[in-house]
């Protein structure tokens, strides 16, 4: 990040190229299949409504698949753009039901596109991708994926879970900084999108044409970021990729959990449903608890923890991404060990 | 850059605060005095279309200004957002004219808002904002300001200048890394905007009102390239502010354009219109250059010059901004000059 690169630089240009193909390998695909990786300036969010507001026709239909904030927020885009908008929902702790999402298919014929959020933050729970995939994509419809923090560690084929738009950000299991979101389009459906956009900062295919045409951005693009990404790419391969990625996640969030139930912490999430990106404990029963505190004191200690964010229960959620090993979850959890008897609950 | 602060920690969000606090203090107003600075994630033009499509109502009626393609943007970006839009147009290398502009804004009574670019680096020019933010304000109008390539380099007093809205960049004259851009709006105009948003990611109104009452980013942030901006601000101090640095922009910009022209180039711009930010020249009348060449070869110097964007005639640009000192424009015109020999022109 500490090289200045001009970002018509071929220097530059040969990273973003790079970059674009990589992160199609990462999906399991490519571009001779028929897949374009698209970056786009700002964080995930901006990356999602790039999707929602340019591949959406004007006279489409979204059925958005909510069983945590993310979907809902997804829902939020497209009615700010003032795209019909069904929302489908489901409790925060469940996966969403095949049966239902193939239902609803069947009788609002006007639905066009169907939005799903792979890794749901808001509990921790990871969504069926494939299953619903191949429901949405035998009822014809466009399928959008929100692969915000489990592309690059939950292992996912494109082109067999029926996706026609993922997107992810820079700083999730990639391990990039943030900056930047990354989306995987398919072709032909990108090519027929042309014209949709209701923005021109979020035009995903004018974004993807300028880097196809000039291999440059069309704005000035977050230079130093996707340096970072290129090498944060190189770590993954050196790794062993996303099953090793995989494996590291895992194996922190086993401990983790394990860890915290010796302590006597409960999770939100019964085991099944259960990923292994971020997992949400219940606030201990226990009046001396207060999670202000907690996360004060575990910040001193140089570990930061997340609140809840799911809407009826009192949870904190602790991530198990990024450049974290079993021994920093060691310490960790003698952290939590501490902390839990200075504050005596 | 190399410290991975999260984007709810206190150190960063005290860092956010102190950004936003000084970048108001470069524009010469205050909080006290009713102005606010919104950062907002991706490049400059994200913050235009944040102005653009979050600020005007529904039945607004937007006036661009228009002499040179970043003009020509802002009117892209409003007709994108089916916004009423009319186009007042001059030629690139002229100021715009004050009593055309007090005309138009005299027949059409239903515009609301007035955009203009400050420095518009098509041509290098330096447009005359403060004249103009009076015949808008005087008017009623809103008055919306690219300061993009200007802000931080080019005095401005925004109370002074009538500016309701002022946009710019992290990497422009305040010598950060790009990532993010600058939006300096006026409280009582920011305020009456709620609810105009056309998207989520570039909502104004919701950024400033995220950034305010709970310090931190709705979306997440580009930590790292923050971080390396409230660096910059502190370097920009140290060289003595606003005036130091455009003392030194404008030295830069001289010895070029004098070097320059020993060596036979001539400017697009007549000098009394020809700002300090970037200088368009000429291509030489002679078969043996071509820019292309003429590009590569003082890229392999070290040098990166920009094509030209002025619409009618064939220039190349030069900016002379960011960490550029005199002995810098010296090799440069070294460079130019060994080019110059090589090419035979």
């Amino acid at each position: 990040m500490l090289t200045d690169y001009g970002s018509r630089d071929k220097k530059f240009t040969d990273i973003i190229r790079e970059v674009r193909e990589k992160v199609l390998h990462l999906g399991g695909v490519s571009k001779e299949e028929g897949y374009e990786t698209i970056l786009m300036q700002g964080s995930g969010t901006f990356g999602i409504e790039s999707v929602i507001s340019s591949v959406i026709p004007e006279n489409g239909h979204i059925l958005v698949i909510i069983n945590g904030a993310y979907g809902e927020r997804i829902a939020k885009i497209s009615e700010r753009h003032k795209i019909e908008t069904t929302r489908l929902e489901f409790p925060e702790n469940e996966h969403p039901s095949l049966e239902v999402i193939r239902r609803t298919l069947d009788q609002k014929t006007s639905i066009t596109h169907v939005a799903l959020i792979h890794s749901e933050t808001t509990s921790g729970i990871i969504n069926p991708v494939k299953e619903i995939g191949i429901i949405v994509n035998s009822a014809g419809k466009t399928f959008i994926v929100d692969a915000m923090s489990s592309f690059g560690a939950v292992p996912v084929n494109i082109k067999e879970c029926k996706i026609n738009y993922l997107i992810s950000s820079a700083n999730k299991c990639i391990e990039g900084v943030p900056g930047f979101s990354l989306v995987i389009g398919e072709k032909e459906n990108l090519l027929i999108s042309k014209g949709n956009a209701r923005t021109l900062s979020l035009d995903l295919y004018a974004q993807w044409k300028g880097l196809e045409d000039n291999k440059q951005f069309r704005f000035t693009p977050p230079t130093h970021t996707i340096i970072a990404f290129h090498q944060a790419l190189q770590e993954l391969e050196q790794e062993g990729g996303i099953q090793a990625r995989c494996s590291r996640y895992k194996q922190n969030q086993e401990s983790l959990m394990n860890g915290m139930k010796l302590l006597g912490f409960r999770e939100y999430l019964s085991p099944d449903k259960q990923g292994y990106i971020i997992t949400s404990f219940l606030y201990p029963e226990n009046n001396n608890f207060n999670f202000s505190t907690f996360y004060n004191k575990l910040n001193e200690r140089g570990f930061v923890i997340y609140p809840g964010k799911v809407s009826k229960t009192d949870c904190f959620r602790i991530g198990s991404i990024g450049q974290i090993y079993p021994e920093d979850i060691n310490k960790f959890l003698q952290s939590v060990e501490e902390v839990k008897k200075e504050m005596g609950f």
